[in-house]
């Protein structure tokens, strides 16, 4: 079983939903197993590992304060497995929830702006243009990892009418989309998104332009945690240039930048669509509080 | 003499200063040697080239409208290289009396972020590090063509400070910045500065955050045309991504890009300071009807 956690720990492929299915799997294999010091060694683990997932970083959080207690606590594991069972519903069924939600929104053909690469908007996108309401796509191109080509491509598989541009062409085609939407890493208890690096200049653009931000995340991406609590490290700089030998500067690489709510127009969720001054309702304990049975 | 404007036209490696210096060399050969014809022939082929040169055609254009009449007209050619001279002055003396400008604004060390290269602003950072005000240097990559990556390296030369960020990160850096700089490569009659791709969510964002935003460049940038009569045009799309042959969505790649003055602190010249509501007294027209005897 730890075997397996090693392998979530350093596996550097495969996205945080999915990685978030395998912590989830791994945790009912081991509460039916009552192997609880191999759960306490492995979430040990991934709390060192993984810092380019920090969304992966806040179920482990929810899991340390929600799951692990009912476990360790003697009680039937019964009740722990049943809990572990809301998160992987919401995990499984927020994709559609989310897109249904998204798209009613729309009554008309709209022209959207999206940095990076989120499931979550892939799908929401692919039922707007399902139903004819998706004009026209722009990506940002996500440097330095290019997650924006990859969104762009799986968009043209489903013939989604799109454009690539690169990060600093934003106000380039803003003025010429009706809304922005981006995944979430994390919301801190503090009112702060976390998401990919360009998030932020995407916010206060849209405010000058007066064009509306959604954010679109499953409610599991709500941290109980405050911002100061929550590790974004930094990645290794040869991802932005190879060095010369005579280079003396400094490179700064994050994946992940913080950006107050309040840039927000709305959270759409598997609950519904929340305006940033109503988050209080969608943070971690809550959700886990009401969504256990 | 039409060779060289050739030459000229197809040079795709020479920075915009220096190619306007060649072109009024160019221009005072022709004026000296009564080669009206090949100027005027020289000219027409210029305009339709060098499109990633916005700050040549706006040369191009005052001399069109300045240089060219007072040889057609058959007046003595020596005023018509009296003027020329005039011109040559600015660029060659522009440089140093903007880094001094700029420099005598700041009284402790200051913290700079810049995007691109400009010689004129990499003129200014050395004037300002030499005299132990500059205590630190952000610079944006600015994809496509990595412009900035050449900046820091200059910069590094002198012993500056430096961090290179990738353009979407300019959010994790201008909270710590005191100004913004960059340079122009042609400002509209009517108000609009133009320069590289990434300077509007630049001029946003300092605003958003209060910071001062200043471009540093020659009174030469500064056309009596209008932002719809100065040619802005695409490059290849190869240059932002290599195509794989199921690609079906576009590519937007352009170097430049318009932004609204207001967005500007103040515009530093060889002829001082001006706020952006006070640009009429450096157009075109203007600079080179008081540049000439």
């Amino acid at each position: 079983m730890l075997r397996e956690f090693q392998e979530l720990a350093t596996d550097n492929t495969s996205g945080a939903t999915e990685l978030v299915h395998r912590l989830l799997a791994l945790c009912e294999n081991c509460a039916m197993g009552y192997h609880f010091d191999e759960l306490r060694q492995g979430f040990a683990l991934l709390e060192t590992s993984q810092i380019s997932m920090p969304s992966l970083h806040a179920v482990l959080h929810i899991l340390k304060g929600e799951f692990l207690p009912k476990l360790l606590e003697g009680e039937e594991t019964a009740e722990a497995i049943v809990y572990l069972s809301s998160l992987q519903n919401i995990l499984e069924e927020s994709g559609e929830a989310i897109s249904r939600y998204f798209s009613s929104k729309f009554d008309k053909p709209t022209r959207v702006v999206t940095i990076s690469r989120s499931l979550t908007v892939l799908s929401a996108l692919n039922t707007l243009a399902e139903k004819g309401k998706l004009r026209h796509l722009y990506v940002c191109e996500s440097r330095p990892m290019m997650e924006g080509v990859r969104t762009i491509r799986d968009c043209c598989q489903h013939s989604i009418n799109s454009t690539l541009i690169v990060d600093s062409a934003l106000m380039e085609v803003l003025p010429n989309t009706d809304i922005a939407i981006v995944g979430a890493d994390s919301v801190s208890a503090d009112g702060f998104l976390l998401n990919k690096t360009g998030t932020f200049p995407l916010g206060i653009c849209c405010k000058e332009l007066g064009i509306p931000l959604y954010v679109l995340c499953d409610s599991l991406k709500f941290s109980p945690q405050l911002k100061e609590n929550i590790r974004v490290e930094e990645s290794p700089e040869s991802e932005i240039l190879e060095r010369k030998t005579a280079d003396t500067f400094c490179i700064h690489n994050c994946y992940f930048e913080w950006m107050p709510v309040d840039y927000v127009t709305a959270f759409i969720t598997e609950r519904g669509e929340f305006p940033p001054d109503q988050l209080t309702r969608l943070a971690g304990e809550d959700a886990a509080e009401n969504s256990s049975p």
